[in-house]
């Protein structure tokens, strides 16, 4: 029994989710003539009450789309120091929409509207123009933490003031929403553009959708059709998704118990000099000075649980829907013996 | 029975290939350890005789990535005027890669070395600077005509000469192989870079393929992560081209002979002025002057036969997979009847 | 005495330019501060009628900085095949604003309406998006001809029509105004944005100058600090400019003059296939095919006259404010004796 | 008498050097054919011991420039936080080059090279990938403040070890040599390029030049006209600065006295909570929290002496060749009754 804890992304459909997949009716997506496709953007436009929804082969893609829907090459984007759009996306940001970002880092990533505010640069010709404000909600590399949505809204009045748009990259919003109990109608009502991905949590091989007015999607097609994201008879990632929006969206409980149970036993360890808040699926934990970061993954492994090393003597691991009852005793008992 | 010629991109998959795909082996193909997509980038790899395949949600994605990979922001590709880089892929050249078309309208899109000698710029700063000829085989908006693969080597000699990078669009190779009777290694010789494409003809769902050698390849996998193309557990479209590959080549035959016995039929028909010649599967015909484009599709479409139009009085029909005989004694019968 | 007619760039300041120059009031127009770059602005948004006219380095900017304005990444601009945007600005186009050029080759450069409605690209997200109309007067390439403006008027009703903007490379305006009686004003009207060049025919050293509606205009100082076109006391140049627009215009007669004298004895020249029409101050011939390009020129070169080839066995004079009568003479004299 | 201490880009040409830029002998630089231009490019390549040598119309643009020569698109720049590159070109990094910039914010802008180590992107595909290190010497919003020598060799190292560029923006090297008794030849060995600026202390109009090794530099000139920083005559402005480079550097020592002297008046001033340690010919110094900033700026104003707000109380003073004995005497009184 492999335990892969590496990252929420390892999940493989389970056998309903194949066959709702195998059933699937498709057409070419490129004429807009798949029903599944269609019929899953209808649904998660619906979900975040929003006017359009567009199903993309990653959620890079569907950041990558919405920041080029916001802004003009040479305009500025601000976002958390660790967001995904600049640090995991190969330099998309500016690739793709010559954009830089201003990165924020305080309040451990939860920045706060009055930094909002402080980091929007001046209306002179020699400044880049700021014209984005993007959050990601869980935060990824915050620990799965989840973002206050008082402060959420109170950043959407200073876009509103200032002209911003205002993105939200809710790769993890799934996590979010069951861990703090909110709905998608209070995200899509406060956001302009929001991406989520249907692999991760909800277990789908493939595709993430973003969503947003008609106002502001009404060049998404375009976009995606640039970055060469249209695929052909795409339904069959999209009967999967609609499989995991209707069955794998409350079960994501199960993994934010799993990951504070296994946090409790860290927390133990005397290896371990701390663990992170955990509040939805994610484990990031710091071992002591005197313990090799590489040796200990390697033991683990050689237990045959996998998981990653963030630099700096910082582990993570991460629950989700293949990570079962079993695997998660035969964790808790390793982990006990460490 | 609906029958639908608009193109061969609407071909769905057999029971076999969903079969094939069902079982298919995955994992996460951003780790690169889906094990159905790294077998079917070294089937391809190794089909054209080259060290590095990538596979693509889209042909547009797999084209726009080898326009990069040969190109920096300024210079200039030499195509065709109607060539699909610069006219279906939503002006993505100048958008991903920066760069300009040098369009030859030539020998009916078949240009041959000399002109290719002759497009390219000067050696001065004030030119764009030409770096990439590439050539679409078949040529869709040809009429999916055939290029002789004589010329291609000359053109090649006249990169070689220039230190041009030369890339196949070949979205319908498949059918110029089976056509001409050529084969894939005789392409991986000559190109620097070939996109296939798994949909269309070979009847998959999603997914086209980048080849190439080692040293143009290796920002490959960034640019395709730039643009939002990794996709997670791809392997179940993957397993689709493999079985494609191997079972719906040969038989492209088939769709190239049913195309040129419904080229005999238009020929013959009174409201056609002239039909293109027909190498492939792409029928190509023009209406005479006195006849409405819009109500002949319209005519065809009540008899469930639907075709597209192309502007000018030209209409285009494209025989495929799911375009089965019972279809085709059809179509002869009501085109006769015309 | 060095008579070089290869360009008409080639000029140098008169002495009271000079002296206009040397008396010029500066400031730092970073802080926009120069009285005379503002006075000369002032002077040229005056002529054509505008709320904004920009001074800027070179022509190449001015047209730059004009595409940026009217376009976003991806789009497509309608012009002539010989642009001297497409062609003279290395690819400019494509690196500083992802756009991509339809070039139009009929009735010798100068398209008719007709023709721009025929290049608008249908309405669909996979085609890339027309946004702009380009057309350069006098047509550099085109033998310094100039437009009929009634035809640039009927384009103008198209570009309005489908929401296009309308930019003019007015690099040698000021010689069609001369040749054809036409004015600033008239010109205003018309288009959004026009670019000037003061070095040329006018005789300035440095300094181009673009104008337009202040809503066109409003993001022009930010993009031309993008490129780097900000210079601190550029008032040294724009009192050049001043005192070319007060004084070289209509001298421009002179040019043309000349210019049509030479072609006139060009025409009665066994060795030369044709000239052709002059209508400003650019002479281009054809020589027959058994005459050697390179040793004719050369051979001119020999008598101290520089003129350039153009290759296909063209070459290009061009007459300007420093061809003196005493030159012309020289000239046609060698010329005759040819 | 107007005391302007806002920027020392506001000096003006003083006769002689006036004299010099209307004596100059200059041709068409698009042909590289001006002499002066040419003249001037050489004597800063020789100063700084490197092959090659380009005039730009500003600093800005020589910068932009530098970053296209040592990135491609999406690539990232290691630099300080308050790096003029990022904060003060408009956005030019992202738009031009579509390079992402790593901001350190260490040590007062002056990072170490172990900072610059542990900021290099990890070598995987969905990082961006690292390739410059771009400092500042004097550092503008640092304080004028300069670079230790061996820390900067120390950073070459690391360049080295990880094949990154260093690019040197030197819009006050000048100034740095100055106070710190260092050699442009230095600077020369350990930087690829470096970009220095003949405005500002220097006290020309119009221009900067940057200078490298013939392999980075090769596409400069191609680059600089993309942007449209080719200009025609520009031999009146390098007679400007080569006049500059011969007579107006060893007296930068009296601005940096003057400077010290304001400091040590502003120090003894209650008003003022502290002033940064001044090097060069920036005074930096921060008001008591009760002082209002603008009044502050208003008062010294009806004073005749103009200084500039940096936001956060701070208040900026530059000395320069403009700002005479007599100026100084004035503010000296002036800011003692303060």
């Amino acid at each position: 029994m492999i335990i892969d804890l590496r990252s929420d992304t390892v999940t493989k459909p389970s056998k309903p989710m194949l066959e709702a997949m195998l059933q699937a009716q498709v057409g070419d997506d490129v004429f807009r003539e798949d029903v599944t496709v269609n019929k899953l953007e209808q649904k998660v436009a619906y979900l975040f009450g929003k006017d359009v929804a567009l199903f993309f082969p990653s959620g890079t893609m569907a950041n990558q789309t919405a920041m080029k829907l916001h802004t003009n090459p040479g305009e500025q984007v601000i976002c958390d120091k660790y967001a995904h759009i600049f640090n995991y996306e190969s330099g998309g940001a500016s690739f793709n929409s010559g954009v830089s970002c201003n990165l924020l880092d305080v309040n451990n990533g939860f920045f706060k509207a009055e930094d909002v505010e402080k980091a929007i640069n001046p209306d002179a010709y020699y400044y880049s123009k700021t014209s984005l404000v993007e959050i990601e909600n869980t935060a990824n590399r915050r620990g799965g933490s989840c973002w206050d949505f008082n402060e959420i809204e109170k950043i959407k009045t200073v876009c509103k003031n200032h002209n911003l748009g205002f993105h939200l990259d809710g790769a993890r919003l799934w996590n979010a929403l069951v861990a703090k109990n909110e709905t998608t109608a209070q995200y899509g009502e406060v956001f302009d553009t929001i991406s989520v991905c249907l692999s991760k949590g909800l277990g789908c091989p493939v595709g993430s959708v973003l969503v947003g007015d008609a106002h502001i999607m009404k060049d998404a097609l375009r976009i995606r059709k640039v970055f060469g994201g249209n695929m052909r008879q795409a339904g069959y990632l999209a009967a999967a998704a609609i499989y995991a929006l209707d069955n794998n969206i409350e079960r994501l409980a199960d993994d934010h118990r799993r990951a504070k149970e296994i946090g409790d036993v860290l927390t133990k360890l005397t290896v371990i000099k701390s663990v992170e808040p955990i509040e939805t699926n994610i484990v990031i934990f710091e071992l002591n000075d005197d313990v090799n970061e590489t040796e200990f993954v390697k033991k683990l492994a050689s237990n045959n649980i996998h998981i990653i090393s963030m630099g700096g003597n910082k582990l993570r691991m991460v629950t989700h829907l293949d990570y079962t009852d079993t695997m998660h005793e035969e964790v808790i008992q390793v982990l006990s013996q460490l």
